[in-house]
């Protein structure tokens, strides 16, 4: 039996109730002979309210005060987890992330891990505490400041120290049964999926899958750490994500699943520069005012220039929240570039299909725009990587076409299986 | 203008208008030309929030996550008032109790101070930061745990930071404009003082008055710290706790003050063993019960026994709240002792008259006792220090004496002076 990583999101641990329950979850860990480490992260809406608060006394919080607070949050729910086991008669310790040897850059509010040093977990666990962390969080190598990890944080704090601590899984609670096929608020057919390889949940992670960051996963597949995403609501198993599917013997004979799912995403916006003279180093100096806006570009797609104009048309996909930013800066560089218009659509939704299997399927994309056609769904966009095909199309199309497509690859459930317990947690 | 050192209770911070009035204060002090150190407390109810979630999770909270829980309710404070600072337009760094060099032993809950480093602070100020610090809390010397410093913690630490730092005064707002002859809940004409020797102090805060904890002011006193205690409601100035009187020269001729004020308690209950065998070491049994019961006592008071019986009565106070562990421990002893009966009784109240000058002044016992004559109230108990007489009477008959004491030492105010602006911090 060897160490399990544990990560519960703040909607596990909303309030006592939920901070009770998770709390015998984990000494059933324990008592199946585990060591157990426990990454937390703040109870329910607390992230949220200290960031009301912070909004109230100061119009732009700073980077290192504003790390203070929001760390405050991890500490709570932290403190009283390890409460709640001792009062069920086992040993805990809680750690900060500075405590727990998390050590990143001194990038405020989005910082990045580049050591872990868990000497402290080690020890409370060699005493045979379960050991509870604050996620989220960590301390600057330089300046010895508390930090936060930026979205996303707390799953890859329990990533980090599961890889530091040699542990043979991190499992990653949440309010859903594991990754899905599909959206189940979406698709009511979605199917749980048993095992997903590293890229592919990457693909789905980075293509609007909310179960997982791309960033957690990306972390895991460098140290290669199992991950089991599952619900603290209702103890099913759920989703393995690793390496190697443990249910296929190594060179067993079983194909991989051609398609692994259907992800989509409605927060982006699409910005058309339109009449961009065909001419070397015109897409750079687009994308370079970009850039120096600060504004993290999706998808990316110029077609061949209309051949008596010698003009052409260049697209991106990027938060919608950063949408008049991205038509500011190009605004200012219009002038310079020579381009004739700029066009703004935020009513514009993603649908991405991904699969390893699809390198080795040259059907794929043909069944995939079949699909979209027979369900009245038009293109705006398409770009493809090697194991995903990405479509834009209208904002209200998305759910059908999701729904279209997840059929049409037979990914579709006997029965309506997905449940959602709760909110979201960070 | 040297470093002044300002602590702010809960109610000064307790949401977000709060928060931007200290700040506002706080960067006049600092336009004033003073480096500043502000100490500051949870926000409001906070703390009892959080006490209240690990009740709801743990019947016994443990001590190390205690602390860690509590602890996060001055991060929270701290930070937003560093925000709402620098939104003043001024730098500001804010530091927990660890990172501001606050060293204590390991005693959870109510931890002690045994050094201060303030490396971190020194370096702030230097580049110009206003430095804010959480209150009641440090970090322990052997195991690098969290730890709270207890009741008045965050007052502790405030006069601890001053003493590190060479600090010119510690300023402690309150909701009260200062330190009064008497409560002025009940005393409507009392004086708020000026000036008070850190005796006088000590000896009115052991004695009920709540301004100020004991702990705090002998800590002041030990490193010859002034205290400023003052309203951060009205900014009026307060009263000056120090060795010397600022406002009178050396070997001025002015007299000091006889009397300094009335504290008055209603928290104790009195505990009478009687009919204890009148000789050497009943005494001492009796008192070891009581402390191995961990029953903190007040006044002791033992007559001389009746020469018919050879047997004596042994009072004392305690708070109320002990009282009943005080009873279950003589209990078990009472066999062993051989005394006849105990009586319990917490509807009792506590007056106190303090002044350093009544040492020269000999008819102050006569004064105060002939006040609560002709006010009608009952003496109970009776017991005297150097600079102090306390008298036990009925509870109810408490605030008319307070009174009656006050007005016949001359302490009334000619107007009702004394404003009471808030709930209390901590």
């Amino acid at each position: 039996m060897g160490l399990v990583v544990q990560k519960y999101g703040g909607s596990s641990v909303a309030d006592a109730e939920g901070i009770k329950r998770v709390a015998r979850r984990i000494v059933d860990t324990k008592k199946a002979g585990h060591e157990v480490v426990v990454v937390v992260s703040a109870m329910g809406d607390t992230t949220d309210e200290l960031i009301e608060l912070a909004e109230q006394v100061s119009p732009i919080p700073a980077g290192r005060e504003f790390d203070m607070l929001l760390t405050a949050g991890e500490r709570i729910s932290m403190a009283l987890l390890a409460m709640a086991i001792r009062s069920l008669g086992h040993e805990a310790q809680s750690f900060t992330g500075s405590q727990a040897g998390v050590i990143t850059d001194s990038v405020h509010n989005k910082a990045r891990i580049i050591d872990v040093t868990p000497g402290r977990i080690r020890n409370a666990l060699d005493e045979g505490n379960i050991a509870i962390v604050a996620g989220f969080q960590g301390v600057s190598q330089v300046s010895k400041d508390i930090t936060t990890l930026g979205r996303g944080g707390s799953d890859t704090t329990a990533v980090a120290l599961a890889a530091a601590l040699g542990a043979e899984v991190c499992e990653i609670y949440t309010d859903v049964d594991g990754v899905f096929t599909a959206d189940p608020r979406v698709v009511k057919k979605a199917r749980k999926i048993d095992w997903i390889g590293f890229e592919d949940m990457l693909e789905l992670a980075s293509s609007g899958s909310k179960v997982l960051l791309d960033r957690c996963v990306e972390y895991a597949r460098r140290y290669d750490i199992p991950i089991h995403v599952r619900s603290s609501f209702s103890g099913l198993p759920g989703t393995i994500v690793s390496s190697t599917n443990p249910n296929k013997p190594e060179g067993g004979e079983m194909e991989q699943a051609i398609i692994s799912g259907v992800a989509h995403d409605t927060s982006e916006a699409k910005v058309t520069v339109v009449g961009v003279p065909d001419k070397p180093g015109e897409a750079a100096r687009i994308f370079r005012a970009i850039a120096d806006a600060e504004v993290n570009i999706d998808m990316v797609v110029q077609n061949v220039s209309a051949a008596s104009t010698g003009l052409t048309d260049i697209s991106f996909t990027c938060p919608k929240t950063e949408g008049q930013k991205a038509i500011d800066a190009l605004g200012r560089v219009k002038q310079g570039i020579g381009f004739e218009s700029l066009r703004y659509d935020d009513a514009i939704g993603k649908i991405s299909l991904v699969g390893a299997g699809m390198r080795s399927n040259p059907g794929v994309t043909a069944t995939f725009f079949e699909a979209l056609s027979e369900a009245g769904v038009n293109i705006e966009l398409i770009s493809t990587s090697e194991i995903r095909i990405s479509v834009v199309t209208r904002g209200d199309d998305v759910n059908e076409a999701v729904r279209a497509v997840h059929s049409a690859f037979g990914l579709d459930s006997d029965t309506d299986e997905a449940v959602v317990y709760g909110g979201t947690g960070r």
